[in-house]
């Protein structure tokens, strides 16, 4: 398989265009969409191949309104710990969409995964839940090529998290997502848009 | 920005066919090719826009060689943890292709980034390792779409890695990588075709 040039365009245009969005229209997304999402997903790279990324699907409202509370409370510990300028700063930023987003995914990571049989990952433990993250960013890349937004939400205390959700004592919280249709498009990311921070390239050194 | 079910469909190639490559022809990669591969990976997300992945690129024999030996030694305990048969089938597999690839790049985090301002990571601060391994995905996938094969070696001890390299305290050891020319391409896991562990598919669970 040799990939040609206009593809390599492709995924650069969808690079591009990824954005961690917040701003999400209410309107449902369409399970095909969501099939495709969780089949790409299936096709991250995983240490050993050990596939420890579980995922539950957010329905009920008393859960999303108590991750929303958790946020709230997170968000606000976070605003004091800055000056009175930059307070101000970041309390005008909007950090997450659960509000509107119609699907919730709760990420977890199976810290004992059968599959794998425990290869590669004796010295790295955290290569585990390294799997899930690239699993999450299969998932970013593959809604964006569907024009459908992710948003995913750090700004939450990973044990309140694990105490709203009943799931395996092996399994450890990863991320929260929130996904949609996007009520509108960009190609840089909100934070460099506000002016918090602007993007930087990186340099590679030489040794 | 609205893509089209074609594109879509080229990302879905590009995640099928990126593989894990242990097998490297040792004939260098362009320079312009890297140089579009460091681009990509600045369009990685990061939590804040903190950006914190720092790249080595390895260049002298001596410290390819230190690796190396560190690989094999970790290679070495972790056969000894498996049971005989399990022993025998694990010795057989190729795990990485230090020896032949002609780029290794030592992918650091810095934990404490002036970049994004704190933003995102009080409650998870794994959450800038994440950013990292992001960036790594994203330059396993332009990497794919350039028709260069990347392997990402995870049986090495992070301290002894970190100990072959010059790099300041707050830097952790996230991950080592060897890009090259694949000697063939696959779509299916190594380990899937060798039959260590079969591609599972992931249940989303309602919740």
């Amino acid at each position: 398989m040799e990939f040609l040039p206009a593809q390599a365009e492709t995924l650069n245009d969808i690079l591009r265009w990824r954005r961690d969005v917040r701003h999400f229209r209410t309107d449902p997304v369409a399970e095909p969409v969501i099939d495709r999402l969780r089949g790409a997903m299936d096709m991250a790279p995983s240490v050993g191949n050990s596939r420890p990324w579980r995922v539950l699907r957010v329905m009920d409202p008393g859960k999303r309104a108590a991750v929303q509370a958790i946020f709230e409370r997170c968000n606000h510990e976070a605003a004091a710990g800055y000056d009175d300028a930059t307070k101000a700063e970041y309390v005008r930023l909007k950090l997450a969409g659960l509000r509107d987003a119609p699907v919730h995914l709760a990420v977890f990571t199976d810290t004992i995964p059968a599959e794998g049989r425990r290869l590669g990952r004796r010295t790295m433990p955290e290569t585990l839940q390294f799997s899930t993250v690239m699993a999450i960013h299969t998932l970013w890349l593959a809604a964006r090529s569907e024009n459908i937004g992710l948003g995913w939400v750090s700004i939450l205390e990973p044990a309140a998290v694990q105490a709203i959700f009943d799931v395996p004592r092996s399994w450890v919280f990863t991320g929260y997502l929130c996904l949609g249709h996007a009520e509108f498009a960009d190609d840089r990311p909100l934070l460099h848009r506000t002016g918090w921070q602007y993007d930087t390239p990186t340099h590679w050194q030489d040794c």
